[in-house]
């Protein structure tokens, strides 16, 4: 059997699922959920000694620690991952959900409901626990999904998918609802890709250069991010400890996220009381900083920035920073270089917080609060499938809620156009 | 000045401008409104020179007499293009909405506010009111927008875009929100959906080859339906008046459109009740039936359906009808053959209601209504851009509130992630 039809029979298999699904209790969703929790920790022998094989196939292809660490199962990500799969089934159904109704002049009855978005093409690099992850928040919202992850998790992912399977038939779902591609090629991916039939929607999570690949082959729409070039900006009147504890909190607590800061704005009015203490506070931590001309001033050891620095995603110890006129200049650079993902301000003025949060164009836009609250579960979505930068269905973390459509259901008696 | 250049610098001006419309008052639009609804009235002669121009030419080429009347522009339909713009300036403005709003333990403040799409690209054929409409939802909506018209409507859409323009201009909002793209060429679209800088949304209105053209050249995530195959199921319990009633006005009363009836399904339990009459009055409307050999028991004079019939959005004077043994082969039958557009059940069994309203996979699902009430205005949105049958952003009609998107807006004191 070619791939292609291989590819297709799982696609279709997925699209009869997702109509099976649309019509599923919560209580079966949950009771499949909670089995694949039990499956994970009783067969955790078994899954560790797949992820065994990917592990010693990446080292042997010289793979670096960091990337290792990220592939690596053990008892206690089992376990992590076994706690989310109960958090999802804890969370509220989203199917169902009414969102308005309201009556119309001659009597009609119009409401809009949830109802999920069918089949999901979810296309991943490395960390396995995605797997599960991904897949449990696709089945709460009612869909079906098919699951590409990286070649050096194959033996992990297809073990997960086994016990999710399985955990689905003793629910009484349909297997076909997670399915897990079983091969490493790549022309898999541009095959699910073309399945505009059946698929309803591509998600893909990785780095740039994935999110570009499947953005470039897919007939189907994609939600995605490309990076975040995230900044904060400190206003003249901001609270200066206020502002360098977000300032080091966006940059440093984790710096190899998207809703990490990569640049830094300071007012010239502030510049003088903020930077000394602030840029010895990156350094001591480790921080490169590439800085605009005024910024060496305050900083000798400063690189200055190049022109390449203000639209990098440095996802790591790095940080460009620029001394600006004003709010205006902030805003005129976060519109030539921002990413539409995350943006914050720092300010005790109310006309600037609210002309920031007016005018910038980002899917999360803060006050006085760290850029890394850019995250479905801390902005209290419940959980989190990935950020959307596309402006189109949902801009910004997307939730359980951004799993699914809504369509209108109408309530007539008789009703007619005239 | 290549076409590629003029395009391009067309997409620029209008992030441009989409900028500056982010943060317009609600009253500027509304002025900018009506100021065209006095333009169209002022410089009535003019328009209809123009418009002379267009169907001079389209006479020379043989178009057929349907097709000259919608290229028709007269004082009447002007002064309805007037008023619809003035029904556009009185509804409320999406941009700014607050759609939810919630406090997070740490005490940050979580809200979602609509804020427009950016840019839109606009690809639509002949009748050039569509080129006014489309063109006052979008900058209701806060959004700039890139008009392509049919060839046939070039200087009709021409002189509209003057008119909009200038009244843009006196109500001092950028002259770049509303563009016609001045040339024939389809060379022109095919640049126009390749410019995903600057273009966030592509909406196509028109036959199913226009839409398949820009759904296969575009970079841009596209908002579209292909046909709307749309069916009334009447329930062996339905009240057979009323029935009788809703799939005559569905099928009859404007055949052209996407939200008509093409296919009746009729539960096998009442077809002898039911069908004779109904088929009778069909005919003496000048309806040819295609039917089932069930149905054609019950109609002499009827065609027999062909397999081809049963997925075929006929658009015309011709209704394919099919007698089923229940409502499960009818959930079949919508499944198989329907297109996720407008999907009604006459019955007068809450049970069976329900599990159609359930079930049934597409934008708009009407228990006792007819299928003709899938159209924002009708719902109650208050305008229509168009119908969306992919389920990304907007499944089914969008009005207003379908040209926004939302954006997180976080109000901290100071918070960071630990």
């Amino acid at each position: 059997m070619s791939l292609e039809t291989r590819i297709k029979a799982m696609t279709q298999a997925a699209k009869e699922a997702a109509r099976e699904l649309r019509r599923v209790s919560r209580d079966q969703k949950d009771k499949a959920l909670r089995l694949m929790a039990q499956g994970l920790m009783k067969r955790e022998q078994e899954i560790l000694r797949e992820n065994e094989k990917d592990l010693a196939q990446a080292k042997e292809q010289g793979m670096s620690s960091a990337l290792l660490d990220r592939l690596t199962l053990d008892a206690k990500t089992l376990r992590s991952m076994a706690e989310a799969l109960e958090e999802v089934a804890a969370l509220p159904d989203p199917v169902g959900e009414m969102t308005g109704m309201w009556k119309r002049p001659n009597g009609l009855a119009v409401g809009r409901v949830r109802i999920p978005l069918g089949v999901i093409g979810f296309i991943y690099e490395s960390r396995p626990n995605v797997t599960v992850d991904a897949a449990s928040l696709c089945l709460k919202a009612g869909n079906a999904v098919i699951l590409k992850g990286g070649s050096e998790a194959i033996h992990s992912n297809l073990i997960l998918g086994e016990i999710l399977k399985q955990s689905l038939q003793e629910a009484e779902l349909p297997g076909a609802s997670i399915q897990v591609i079983p091969t490493t090629e790549r022309e898999a991916t541009r095959i699910l890709l073309q399945q505009e039939e059946d698929v309803d929607v591509i998600i893909p999570r990785g780095g740039e250069g994935l999110i570009r690949f499947v953005t470039d082959h897919s007939r189907i729409p994609v939600l995605r991010h490309y990076k975040g070039v995230c900044h904060v900006y400190v206003d003249e009147f901001a609270d200066l400890a206020m502002a360098e504890d977000i300032c080091f909190n966006a940059k440093v607590q984790r710096p190899g996220v998207c809703n990490a800061m990569e640049t830094m704005l300071v007012h010239e009015g502030i510049a003088g009381a903020f930077l000394p203490a602030m840029l010895k506070r990156f350094r001591d931590a480790g921080v490169e900083i590439r800085g605009c001309p005024k910024t060496l001033e305050y900083m000798a050891v400063a690189k200055p920035a190049e022109p390449s620095d203000w639209p990098a995603e440095f996802l790591d110890l790095i940080l460009a920073v620029k001394v600006v006129k004003g709010l205006e200049e902030a805003l005129d650079h976060i519109e030539t270089y921002g990413s539409n993902h995350t943006e914050a301000i720092v300010t005790t003025r109310y006309d600037r917080a609210r002309r920031f949060l007016e005018e910038v164009n980002a899917s999360v836009v803060l006050v006085n609060a760290s850029t890394r609250f850019n995250d479905g579960n801390q902005l209290g979505l419940g959980a989190e499938i990935g950020i959307n930068t596309s402006k189109l269905h949902a801009f910004g973390p997307m939730g359980l809620a951004e799993l699914t459509t809504q369509k209108f259901i109408v309530y007539g008696n008789g009703q007619i156009r005239t």
